[in-house]
């Protein structure tokens, strides 16, 4: 059995999530190469090493630029925040290793086509973390829409909201500053519809959007990442936005209306999609992500209207391999597919999708939207 | 155009209901004969006199035995508590008027076959009302279920939840007095319910049973109806069920689940079923009037899932005198198309349904219910 | 008791949720003044015959100008096509006669502000045909908003989408064209959601849009209305929006997302808007009207939740006057409740809300979405 | 760090789930314990040593006998068919060994009694695997209740609704055999709602159920497990039920109303259950896990309605140890959960629960509802 052995970058959530994924893989799945969990890496010596223990990897280390020059790692994944990215991935590729990137590509268009050109230039593989592609009842909705069921795409809607920040003294972490985070729901959610947009709907050409800081100051948190944490009293300035909306036109003629918040009350995670075609209609909601609605103009004429399918039938995407149907799976399980469909590639030369030249697609959609913010007009993709 | 000339006796929550019936039947529908608002009867003089005048009556009478005397009257409409539905029957039979009682027919079973009696040997025309059945989405599932939609039938599950009576202050009128009511949530509410399992999955055979009074004594209650009434300080004690639960036996092998209650907080008008045969499944619940459940397994296996189908297309029953889709409808609509129905059987001399036989049958299995409760064991039906 | 005789311009969909308000208020509500269907009036002599029958008019007339100059009416009910409106709100102010138009006020803004300066100058009372302020979950929203229940607003979300002209064969009628109804998807659907914007969360400032005609050609069809009509082999080109999107900017700092479309399979009035605010959240559909979601960030910790209101307790608006809780109401008490407001304002001699002036901020809103389409940027309102 | 050596018997679905919650359980949580993967064992030697390959085993046995024998094991894990529990538990408690065992915990009472009898007499601990309890939204519910919140208990009602079988082609394996299964969807299904019931509302005392095998005859299964097996030409008979359902009366006057089936067509593990209180009401279905849903008679009156709660918040009960809000979790993480409560317990010397004093309560439930079907009348619990 082919081995693919991993060093991981960042241990905070997304790392958490990741080694998650890496640990489990082969225990449900029997993707073509297995991945080793090598070594582990972040800056505070403790903090990784407790890490390392945690999630079940071999070593840690505390130098990334260390870490990407070991000759026993195969694929270097990126989970640190978005402004160290570039540095990293153009250091990896240089030492021609394979790379898994965590979304946001990058904190603007020009890094993110720097890292294209660089994972390009050495013939590396590579691959981002759009892991709600990943989703089984997101490969159904795919399957739906590439056999015609919902035709012609008229509509792409999406809201992602959320309301983790909603009270003022949640605490200034690293995703609230614009230099490391480049933006706000921007970047962390609406980079997500983007990309599933792109998958489900095709291209983007134009947009124009508008975008809000509600609570400008924030105590600041006395934790690196700062999700739970605590604050002192001190506070500082949030420099990304609270939430951003958008407009667009798709390649195809479709209309496209983007919105993400961090500041929706009661909405936890409700990364919503419709798609409206002309025979018919999908709908997912992230909060119920085992449920796909389905609309067919083709059902008998008295008795249409969305269906709710559970995906967790075996022949859903990914579901062989987890439990009967109506047992449900979680959040985590995206990213376990993920790296079950990135060892599939890896182990047969395959370049894996969505890869950065998405990153860098989407990327192009997220500057036009701060362009057109900027501007005050429609920005061309 | 032929006229149909009412006489309603009562004049509370359900006479308001019969009356809005009458006043709008002809003008969304065309009936083949139309409902002439008569007279209203109820003993209380200036009560029946300002329901005459606020719910469009031409005259009123304080005494129903001349009402159904009078040569201008075709049809007794009886809205009145159960215990005077047999005495009123009879003699409006005798007059050889036509007759629509309000459910449950009877306080007890030898009432209502003393009714059924009485109008079968005069020959005159009957309906009871059991209005859910004109529901659009009830409709619905009637043309599916007929069509083979959902094959066999395994599995008839009613649920009739209401809390209104949940508050020990809410005040004791007729309703929870046994020799006027004959039963509370039994024959309120699971009446509803047995109709609705002999109209969509066929005749009962067994059934047991058990019941509660959870609020034993209740302030006794300053007005006659007592629906929203002000109450006195003087307490009475209630003499019928607060809920009512019985496991049945249908005579084409499906099992029967059926539960009412008064006492679910959080619960109005949750009347809901569940049917589930060999090859699908239809749900409904009332408080969603407007739509009805339908899972297939002759749908794409892949894409299977609960349609939830919004009964509102003109091709749905009783909706093209209506609104265009999703323009719904409300309660008072399914007294309407009740007296649609009535309008033409009567216009056409056809027996119209539900009728005396069915709320006979549908006393069968109340009565076999208590039965069951009062000596432990199952009771045929 | 106080008596307004009306005179109604137009007998389709429109004049029949109007005609049955009129008759129906006074059955269930006591408003100081009592509305006597005086006169109906259209241009086809046996259409209008016909409807003055079914809908109860005491009599009809072919010429509004006829109409209009009657002594014995009192108010002048437009729902007639847009382009229409502004010609008869004129001419009716004119001779004195308050008025009720449907929305949108007019196929312009000057057309509309022409309109208001006409029933400003000769002191009648106005009102326009948002029904939708008249739900009672809507009521309800209102309530809790004003008292403060959602906190400061940061967002306001609306989607209107419907599917009745999804089918390319669905014929042209007066809704297609331009110059009769002056918009689409935009003056139809839209203009409910910029009213009840305004009114759940106060004045808009900017706007840009996107628009877009999916079916450009359609049959023409052979009925006035065609609302379910036929049509003959001949096409037309439709030249009003399937579709419209915009968003915007509120005066009070809230951002607002708005999107209309008459294509979206499977949503047949998902008239459906959401507010979130610092303190709690609001969400409404009209497919499932009686009920109203509201989340609360001052519930208990570990309980909070959007808790779905069944908004037909006697306490909530209009509600008194139906029925027990629990049992429904449709679309068209929407109408009624629109006439008991209105009526009581006349009776008092109060100006209704809305009136002329929220139909022509409304208008600015519609024609400064226009604008924005035209001009590729944002427009101010 | 204690260290607890597992030795678990069985390896198909609960048998994955269990190894997984051993591999999951230290990587998110801090147990007091630490489960160390001894050996897993099943009859079948190439199909065992895949598995403890695939699970993540250091070694594997083919006979339990061995397995319970071995000084390097501190606890057995029992996810045989059921009719061996009662043998291995007794051999087990024998040897000292510390015992989780899947539920049901015996195929009849007498084995049940004889299992308990047998722990207790030489002291080892004990729990059963009624892995529902551990669902967060659960343990909320729980907490609820104990806080008072829905009052005094009125109603419990359960109903499981699964359809996996209700193809009659499905394949027969142990689970539709009496001899091994015990019963069908009784002891499968039921028993976990019996617990659930027991959990969050107390004590049944009395029961009368009926119960039916719609397919009596299915292919035989050519798999041992046989869950998504093939079957060949040859038929068997079914000798289980297909479904249960039974009334149930509670010490403290509650009603309780139990359905459970695997012939419903579009349900797949609907696990849903409402209890209704004289102040509030908690309502549950597992293929919505993360969901609970709350009514309190408390709220404001005019802003009363079901909350659905998403229990995923760091305060709920075990998703500290998970991802931030609104992000799921699934199936298997119930299985995670018991383990850790079971680590903490042996690690603390404590008993675990439900132990199999309350395998032995839920059993004399199921038992009472077998003798109430064939004495077709109540039974005392």
């Amino acid at each position: 059995m082919k081995k693919i052995r991993i060093g991981l970058i960042g241990y905070k959530f997304m790392g958490k999530a990741h080694s998650n994924a890496y640990r489990q893989v082969g225990r449900f799945f029997t993707p073509k190469a297995i991945p080793i969990m090598k070594a582990i890496c972040g800056r505070n010596e403790r903090g990784v090493k407790e890490a390392a223990e945690n999630f079940g990897w071999q070593e840690y280390e505390t130098d990334y630029k260390k870490l990407i020059k070991r000759d026993d790692i195969d694929l270097i994944d990126i989970t640190t925040p978005n402004n160290s990215h570039c540095e990293i991935v153009v250091a990896a590729a240089k030492e021609g290793k394979n790379i898994l990137c965590e979304k946001p590509l990058a904190i603007n268009l020009k890094e993110a086509e720097e890292m294209l050109k660089a994972v390009e230039k050495t013939g590396v593989k590579h691959m981002i973390g759009f892991n709600y592609r990943r989703a089984p009842a997101i490969g159904l909705a795919k399957r739906l829409i590439e056999e015609g069921r919902i035709g012609k795409t008229y509509h792409f809607r999406s809201t992602y909201l959320q309301d983790w920040i909603v009270d003022p003294e949640f605490p200034l972490n690293w995703r609230f500053q614009k230099e490391i985070a480049g933006s706000g729901a921007l970047g962390d959610l609406l980079a997500h519809h983007i990309d599933l947009a792109r998958y489900l709907a095709g291209e983007l050409i134009e947009a124009i959007g508008m975008d809000k800081t509600f609570i400008k100051e924030r105590p600041i948190s006395l934790e690196a990442d700062g999700l739970t944490g605590k604050a002192g009293k001190e506070k500082g300035k949030v420099t990304v936005d609270d939430t951003t909306l958008f407009l667009a036109k798709f390649k195809n003629g479709a209309l496209g209306s983007f919105e993400a918040t961090r500041v929706a009350p009661g909405r936890k995670n409700c990364n919503r999609i419709e798609i409206n075609g002309s025979e018919g209609s999908i709908s997912f909601n992230f909060e119920r992500m085992n449920e796909l609605e389905f609309f067919s103009r083709k059902d008998l004429s008295y008795a249409q209207g969305f269906r709710t399918i559970l995906a967790t039938e075996s022949e859903h995407p990914y579901i062989s391999a987890w439990w009967p149907p109506g047992h449900t799976i979680g959040y985590e399980h995206t990213f376990i597919h993920q790296i079950y469909d990135l060892m599939n590639d890896l182990a047969e030369d395959k370049m894996p999708t969505p890869n950065f030249l998405d990153g860098v697609k989407c990327q192009k959609v997220l500057e036009a939207v701060s362009n057109s913010i900027k501007t005050k007009g429609w920005a061309k993709i």
